[in-house]
C-alpha cells in the first residue's frame, strides 16, 4: 500500500479538521507539516502536535505529494496553480475560486502537469444529503419538481473572511455546498437563476440569501441560507409527483455525527372518476368531460442513512493509485461557479436571468 | 337605514356564499334574485330559495342597486362594464380581470358613471392574515425581510374554469389573493418578479407554482401554491430583523371559522464584544477590528386574532351611504393584476424581470 506525504496550507477553521482527517482517519497518509501565512499561527500548529513550515517555499521543497489548500477563497486558485506547477497533487477547499474562468485555468494547469486536483465538497457525505438521495431513489415520491434547502443559523454576523467583501458572503460560503448538492441531484441544465441577496448584519456581504434555480428537467429549487432565523424549518423539503418528503436536521453532519428526522408521505391510491367541467366562452357555455382524481396518501418509513465513513481521502488515495476515478471531479466545481456567477449577475442586474449551465 | 336591493350573477362555487352573506349577515340588503348563464342552474337557484332571473336583461331591468359578479374570470370585466353602464353598483369576484388594462378600463367606466366598484378580496378577513399583521405590528420580529406564504392542497387537478386555459390556473386563482395580502403588507414598490410555474396535473394550466417578489423596502417574498403536497408547511413564515414568526393553519378561514397556531421567537439579548477578523489580501494579512454579536432568543406569546366578523358588505353599504371609504379599493386590483402580468411575462420569457409596480 502506497503511503502519501501530505501537507496543509491554512490553519483557520477547516485546516485543523483536514489535519485530523489525514492523521486519524486514513492509514495511507503521513502529515508532514502545516503552513499558515500568519506567523503567530506557528505556535498553534505546534501546540496541536504538528510541524509548522516557516515559509510556503519550505512546504513546496519538502517531499510532499499532496497539499490541501484551506485558506480564504481569494487565494485558492493562485495557490492551486503554484502547487500544481511545483509537482504537487492538490485538494482545495470550496468555493473553488472566485470565478469559473479561474477554476478552468486551474484545471488546465492540472492537465498540463498531470497532477490530481479535487475540490473538498465534504458535504456530499452529509446524512441529510444521502438520506435525500435515498428517498428519491426509493421512488416513493416520484419525480421531484419542487425542492427547498434551508440552512439556518442565528448568529447574525459572518465572521473572519466570510464576513468581508471580495470573497466572503453566504453565496460563496454555504451556497457553494448547496448548489453542489443540487447539481449532483439533477444533471439537467440550470435554465434560469434568480436571487434575493440581503446584506443585513455582516460588513456589506450577502448574509441572508435566497437563490432560485429552475432546471430543464422541471425541477424548481429554492435555497435559503440565513444568519438570523430562530424557528427551525426542514433542512430539505421535496415535492415529487407521487409524494412529499421532509428532512429535519437534528445535528449537523460536519463532524461526522449528523442526525436527521425523516418524513415521507406517498400517494396510496389515486382513482379517477368521470365528471363534467362547465366553462364559459363569453356567453357560450361549454361542457368538457374530465377525469377527477380521488387521492389517499400514507406515510412510509424510510430510515435515515447512517453516518457514512468519511471516504473523501480514501477516494483521493485510490485515484492517486490509479485504481478509481475521483468522486469529486474538478469540472463539477466549474459548473457550481457558473451558477454562483449567475447569482451575482442576477443580483447586480436586479432581476433573474436565463441560463444554460 | 337605507336598504339596498342586490342581485348575483353566477351560482357556481362562490355565488351561493354571496347569497348567504347578503341574506344572513346583513340587515341592510335585500337579495332580489340570481342569474346564471347555465339554464339548468335555475332549478338549483330555486331549490336554494332564491328567485332565478330568466335572462341577464331581466336582472338589469329589475330595481337592483348592487350586483355581485361571481362568474369565471374571463367574463368579469365585460360584465362589470355592462352593469356599471346600466347604473348598477358592482362587486366583482377576484381576479378582477385578465389584464391590468381591463381593470383600469372598468375603473374608468365606474368613474364615468359615478357608481361604486369593489373587488371581493375576502381573504383580507382571514385569521392567518390578520394574525400576521398583528405580529408585525407587535414589533417583536422587527422589520420583515423574508416572508413566505404556502397554500397547499393534495387534490392534484384543478377543476371547473380553474383547470382550463385562458382564465384558469393557480396564479389567477389563489395567486390573486396572496399577492393582494403582500401588497397590503408592504406598500413599497415590487422591484423584481420571477416565478417557476409548473403545469403538472391540470389541463395545461399552472397548478403548482412558485412566485418570487422582491420589494423596494428590502422584503423578499416567496409564494408557493400547490395541489400535490402531503406534508404541511407553515401557512406564513416571516423573518424579521429582530425575530422569526410562523403561522400554521389549523382550519381555513373561508367559512369564517379559521384557526391558526402561532409561534413567535424574538431576540432577547444581543451584546456585542470586540474581536479581530484576520483577512488575506493576496499574501498580505490584514487585521480588522469587528464587533461580534452574542444573541439569545426567547419565545413570546402572541394570541391569534379571533375570527373577525365578515365586514366586507357592511363596508360596501357604508360606502354607498357616503359614510366611509371603500376598504377594498378598485385601484388595488390594478396593482395585483400588474404583478400577475409580470409573473406571466417572466414565465413566458423563462427568466425573472425587473419591475416597478
Amino acid at each position: 500500500m502506497t503511503k502519501y506525504n501530505c501537507a496543509i496550507i491554512g490553519f483557520g477553521n477547516i485546516g485543523p479538521k483536514h489535519a485530523q482527517w489525514i492523521t486519524e482517519r486514513s492509514d495511507r497518509a503521513v502529515l508532514k507539516g502545516i503552513y499558515d501565512f500568519r506567523p503567530e499561527m506557528k505556535i498553534k500548529i505546534e501546540d496541536a502536535g504538528y510541524r509548522p513550515y516557516e515559509t510556503l517555499q519550505e512546504l513546496i521543497d519538502d517531499d510532499v505529494q499532496l497539499v490541501v489548500i484551506a485558506t480564504p477563497n481569494d487565494s485558492h486558485s493562485v495557490l492551486a496553480k503554484k502547487l500544481l506547477r511545483a509537482g504537487k497533487n492538490v485538494i482545495c477547499e470550496k468555493p473553488a475560486a472566485l470565478s469559473s474562468a479561474d477554476v478552468a485555468e486551474v484545471i488546465e494547469v492540472a492537465k498540463e502537469t498531470g497532477k490530481l486536483l479535487s475540490y473538498h465538497q465534504n458535504r456530499r457525505w452529509d446524512v441529510e444529503y444521502l438520506t435525500g438521495k435515498k428517498i428519491l431513489d426509493s421512488g416513493y415520491i416520484g419525480k421531484p419538481y419542487f425542492i427547498e434547502v434551508n440552512i439556518q443559523n442565528g448568529r447574525r454576523g459572518m465572521y473572519g473572511w466570510r464576513g468581508h467583501k471580495g470573497s466572503g458572503g453566504m453565496t460563496l460560503d454555504w451556497g457553494s455546498h448547496v448548489i453542489d448538492y443540487l447539481l449532483c441531484f439533477d444533471k439537467s441544465k440550470v435554465i434560469s437563476v434568480d436571487c434575493h441577496l440581503k446584506r443585513l448584519f455582516a460588513h456589506g456581504v450577502d448574509d441572508n440569501i435566497r437563490i432560485f434555480l429552475n432546471f430543464e428537467s422541471g425541477l424548481s429549487a429554492i435555497i435559503e441560507i440565513t444568519t438570523n432565523t430562530f424557528i427551525a424549518k426542514p433542512r430539505w423539503f421535496i415535492s415529487g409527483e407521487k409524494g412529499t418528503a421532509s428532512i429535519e436536521l437534528i445535528r449537523d453532519s460536519f463532524l461526522g455525527d449528523g442526525a436527521v428526522n425523516t418524513k415521507v408521505v406517498t400517494i396510496d391510491s389515486c382513482t379517477e372518476k368521470d365528471d363534467i367541467d362547465v366553462l364559459y366562452d363569453g356567453d357560450e357555455i361549454i361542457k368538457v368531460p374530465v377525469k377527477r382524481s380521488e387521492i389517499t396518501a400514507k406515510e412510509v418509513q424510510i430510515e435515515s442513512v447512517p453516518n457514512p465513513t468519511y471516504r473523501y481521502y480514501d477516494n483521493i488515495f485510490d485515484a492517486l493509485d490509479g485504481k478509481t476515478e475521483l468522486m469529486v471531479k474538478p469540472e463539477e466545481a466549474v459548473r457550481v461557479m457558473k451558477v454562483i456567477e449567475a447569482v451575482f449577475e442576477a443580483d447586480k442586474l436586479g432581476h433573474g436571468i436565463k441560463t444554460y449551465i
